[in-house]
């Protein structure tokens, strides 16, 4: 089994044909104010553009010249495009904040339809664009409607808005594009002095119109002077860029790298940190491991949900967007896709859910983004984790090109953060929980007993914990906190005289792509029992069908004498059978 | 491997305190205003509560009488109780134009905290609520801060807003809460004139009154006098009910029963409108399927994405919800939780994660709602099909307490819609399939060839559809549109010798619940193939770890040479180890 190709189809096709209104836009947005030289598409100051209409894509690629080479996104679900959009504006003013405007000073532009304005994720991130007061992203939406009450939710939310009426007929009773045109041209030219967020929004009723709109040649910009007037900012950028103090430093950003002796710093840093306090939990691992991250690599950017009171742990780095996991999710795509920033994200255990639409448009996008899972009640007041997870762990292993975490330690909290700092090409999910473990995390290499060669560990995905690697009895297999259930389990069977072996499996796509000999190394041929506070589906993969799955009921009390013996029932039976 | 047991303590645990004006405002509510006998607390005719907010539901239990027994929903991740009461607002007003306002004449009340406001979720809903006109929905909203801008979104989106502020200091220099009291009590009066849904929002600021929030003895509601007005008007109420002319429907509505001969009249039905056709599929035989339940059973309740003018099968039944996928599903689920009413949903294929958290609620809710799963572009256009799942045919197997139904064939569509009417202790989902099957509509019983007992068919999740049901070489099984693709797989394998039996699938937890011996016999002894165009995620529980689950990849051009060579070399394989 292999991780499913995507399929674009699947993202949301609206195929009507953009409103006129939009298309006026679309041609004054490329004529008169886009950043965007088609000689260089991608350099870093060019303005960014993200398209959530499908039928305008095939009109933009009708003007003369490469539109596709600038666009950032050219499809998604409804509502993403916004968030995605509001991400690439923050992007964009926290880059200008750290390297100033001669370096970074450009803009977001979103072309869309209704659609994108009534979904939910777009109203959250049009609330986080306005609570961060992001001038520079203007969202223009052509609405096949006269009904604005979409606008009036973006204006209580610290947009400017501006309405334009493409149903105002002209002399010969048909829409007049040219007085659309200018009010659009006049529009987009006031977005040089905006002081909030800015929507456009261009209504049009159906019946108004003469049918299916079509695109006036004069109006269509002369290719020739669009480009001349990208390359001649892109030139005045480069003179700047040359002779600018953080150029090093900005190279760096743009290119995702790491700084030099980057491991060996964050290794020492981790050791001073974390191996000399007492056993951690995986919370509060990961805790020094963000801090640690952020004062090596201050392209880490760090969003979280609570308000910055109630998390001081993540608070100095971190922008704090309220109860907006799906907004959030969708600013971290944007994040991302800017480039130069790191997006990390700190969610609670029952948001995940909330935001999987962003999360899979991450894994389609194949963009790097890093949400942090914690248990809400940890995170906020420290108590002891209350979360029992079920099928979202298995529906997180089940999507394409996401890759979870779920570690069991401090030493295993690292890897997870490696692994995931290490993945440029997809989204990673780290499950912490708060609940510290018995072992001491200042071991760095993972014990095992038998005859695996060293160095392998959670960077593998699964491997031996413990117990006798060949001559074993059964096989122990868990995750996370169940790893600790697993180990007492392990301990008081060898008071029964059987052999038991716990391994630990964090990360399941890891595992799949390790060889099958170590895999079948580390499986072993004894009967396998399965340990996670879950939903047990999908784990037929690594038990067999004659394995034995133990979730949240079984495993509630611990290692308790009622778990000791349906494991001595479960292995009887086998032996008899 | 069994459903997994709900933990409650996966919704949000937010567990601060209420605010004073949230606190004012439940007692002026249950004092004042709401329809409630304690002696009868499910009378139909009652008001719906929602409460949204922890803290406050302990200090609601301080006070004399019982509390929870009038609460239709005590606890939901943040937003999902705003969208629930407007689906509970929805079916009063449904049912009241139905049955008259002698009959149904209540309201619907939340109280919740500043986080419900901000979600998505209840953006979505709230749009719906305004654009729906529901009167008699009053939200009541304890915000810790001065910003209102929730409640600007709120009244852009058609509500009444009223503003409450509890920072105005009495003479002592803290809140004066005899003027609160008296803002709240004039704000909850104002409820009987509305003509929109009413939001009334508490604002307060932290640092304003005297710490933790203590109830004043003299404005606790006297319960007495709450029971008594709650008695009068139920007694009212069931004099009406007694002598109405729509009494029996009503409370057939009311028990969520079916009509007298229902079945007979529906299979009736299937066989005049379906059975008479050219073969057709999945997805146009639910359109027929919808059509006859809602003429037989007018209870049936259908929410939709789309506007009405592009999609005329559903529109007369249906009401149009726009893109706004997850606050529709939350409605579904007050329309469920409300009673009286069978919740639809006709939704897009790439909807499903964007409401995700709303089904997962109606699961842990146990809580009938059926969702029709189509593909956006075939529900639109009539065009092929274009949708790929992915993982969300796994996730949503994965999820508890769903049942997820992925039909082949009209005969098999006609199952789904039974189970999951049958199905009242919660949500199904029933994915169409856009493009005709092969065989004949017609055809009541599934044709197979071997010795399983009659009447064993879709109802059971999975059975033998063709092939020697013994003497097999090889069994394939697949689900929905993959089953024309195995049936021809078998027919050329035939032709080499190669003995196949196909297997449909199209519910899991249907099979799972089947006796082991049913199992055992359809899935039969020899080497299985597992065939759907999706992730293969899960499907080891059914193959074994040995099995070959082939996905979209592999049959992309349906039962092509390549496709064939690849199961023969398998099987081949299989054959000399």
């Amino acid at each position: 089994m292999t991780d499913f190709p995507f399929p674009w189809t699947d993202l949301a096709a609206r195929d009507s044909a953009p409103t006129e209104g939009l298309l006026q836009a679309a041609q004054a947005l490329w004529g008169q104010a886009l950043r965007f030289d088609p000689s260089d598409p991608l350099w870093p100051d060019r303005d960014r553009v993200v398209v959530s209409q499908p039928g305008l894509m095939d009109r933009l690629r009708d003007m003369t010249g490469d539109v596709d080479a600038g666009l950032d996104m050219s499809r998604a679900p409804p509502g993403q495009a916004i968030g995605t959009a509001v991400g690439l504006a923050l992007a964009e003013a926290r880059l200008s904040a750290r390297f100033g405007r001669s370096l970074v000073d450009h803009r977001t532009w979103v072309l869309c339809d209704g659609a994108d304005l009534e979904t939910g994720v777009a109203l959250e991130a049009a609330a986080l664009a306005g609570m961060l007061g992001l001038a520079r992203l203007c969202v223009i939406a052509g609405v096949a409607q006269s009904d604005t009450s979409g606008a009036d939710r973006f204006a209580a939310s610290g947009w400017s808005v501006r309405r334009v009426s493409c149903e105002v007929p002209g002399p010969d009773g048909q829409m007049d594009r040219e007085a659309v045109r200018n009010a659009v041209v006049a529009a987009i030219a006031a977005t040089v002095r905006a002081r909030r967020p800015m929507l456009i929004i261009c209504t049009q009723a159906a019946g108004i119109g003469s049918g299916r709109p079509t695109t006036d040649d004069a109006a269509v910009p002369a290719w020739a002077a669009v480009a001349a007037r990208g390359r001649t900012a892109r030139r005045g950028w480069q003179r700047r860029a040359f002779r600018h103090r953080l150029r090093a430093e900005f190279t760096r950003w743009q290119n995702g790298a790491a700084p030099p002796l980057w491991e060996v710093d964050w290794a020492r840093a981790w050791r001073t940190n974390v191996g000399s306090g007492t056993p951690a939990s995986p919370l509060a691992a990961a805790g020094h491991a963000l801090d640690q991250i952020a004062q090596l690599r201050p392209e880490l950017t760090c969003l979280t949900l609570a308000p910055p009171d109630h998390d001081p742990q993540y608070t100095a780095l971190a922008i704090a967007c309220g109860t907006r996991d799906h907004g959030m999710a969708a600013l971290l795509n944007g994040l991302g896709l800017h480039g130069a920033l790191l997006p990390f994200g700190v969610i609670s255990a029952v948001s995940i859910d909330r935001l999987r639409p962003a999360l899979r448009l991450a894994a389609v996008m194949r963009q790097q983004v890093v949400h942090l899972l914690c248990d809400e009640g940890a995170a906020l007041q420290g108590a002891d984790m209350i979360w029992l997870p079920v099928e979202q762990l298995a529906s997180l292993r089940a999507m394409p090109n996401v890759f979870l975490f779920r570690p069991c330690d401090p030493v295993e909290t690292r890897a997870a953060f490696t692994s995931a700092l290490a993945r440029t090409d997809g989204p990673s999910v780290i499950v912490l929980d708060g609940r510290p473990d018995t072992r001491r995390p200042d071991t760095e290499a993972a014990p095992h007993g038998g005859t695996l060669p060293l160095g392998i560990g959670p960077e593998q995905g699964a491997y031996v914990r413990s117990g006798p690697n060949v001559a074993r009895d059964v096989t122990l297999i868990a995750s996370g906190h169940e790893v600790a259930v697993a180990e007492a389990l392990r301990r008081r069977l060898a008071g029964h005289g059987i052999e038991a072996c716990v391994v630990s499996l964090p990360c399941w796509k890891q595992f799949a792509r390790t060889d099958a000999t170590y895999r079948e190394a580390v499986l072993g041929t004894a009967p396998r029992i399965g340990l996670e506070r879950a939903s047990g589906f999908g784990w037929e993969r690594w038990l067999g069908t004659e394995g034995l799955f133990l979730g949240a009921e079984a495993i509630a009390n611990g290692c308790d004498d009622a778990l000791l013996a349906r494991v001595r029932a479960h292995l009887a039976a086998i032996t008899t059978a």
